[in-house]
């Protein structure tokens, strides 16, 4: 089964991100005062194949833990679908 | 009305991606091979007041089209949604 993964990884609330702050600033300079708190983080999308949606969570999983975050500073949220192949079994 | 806002900015699909290709790499390293596709770009969460939905969508598309993305080599979703006030008016 093949299967499309949504992944966000975001600074942890405590965590201050400047990057934030920094666009927050820059909307400012472009007369969009109405934003009152910026965070940015990575996202990630990847395709893989897995034989059931089970594996494909354990992959991403690990894939998060060990390359995509930082679990000190950040955090991960992310979706699984699969990819349904339209038209022929 | 509170706003929040969620916009992902991604390299558009005719454009290579560095990252991806450096991640999908990692992952083989850490003896992930399943992943097929690994692309990467920003995740940004905002929370914004404004009078309507579509007065926070405007403000969105600027904010997008003029500062968080490069039109010409990323394309940006972003989803709005209403911060209820949960118990009181």
């Amino acid at each position: 089964m093949k299967f499309t993964v949504e992944i966000d990884v975001m600074p942890l609330k405590e965590i201050l991100d400047p990057q934030g702050k920094a666009v927050k600033l820059g909307l400012g300079h472009l007369g969009i005062e109405n934003v009152q708190e910026v965070r940015i983080g990575r996202h990630i999308t990847m395709t893989m194949q897995a034989k059931d949606e089970k594996e494909a969570r354990a992959t991403v999983e690990k894939a998060c833990e060990k390359l995509l975050s930082n679990v000190i500073m950040e955090t991960y949220t992310y979706t699984i679908k699969e990819q349904k192949t339209v038209g022929r079994k």
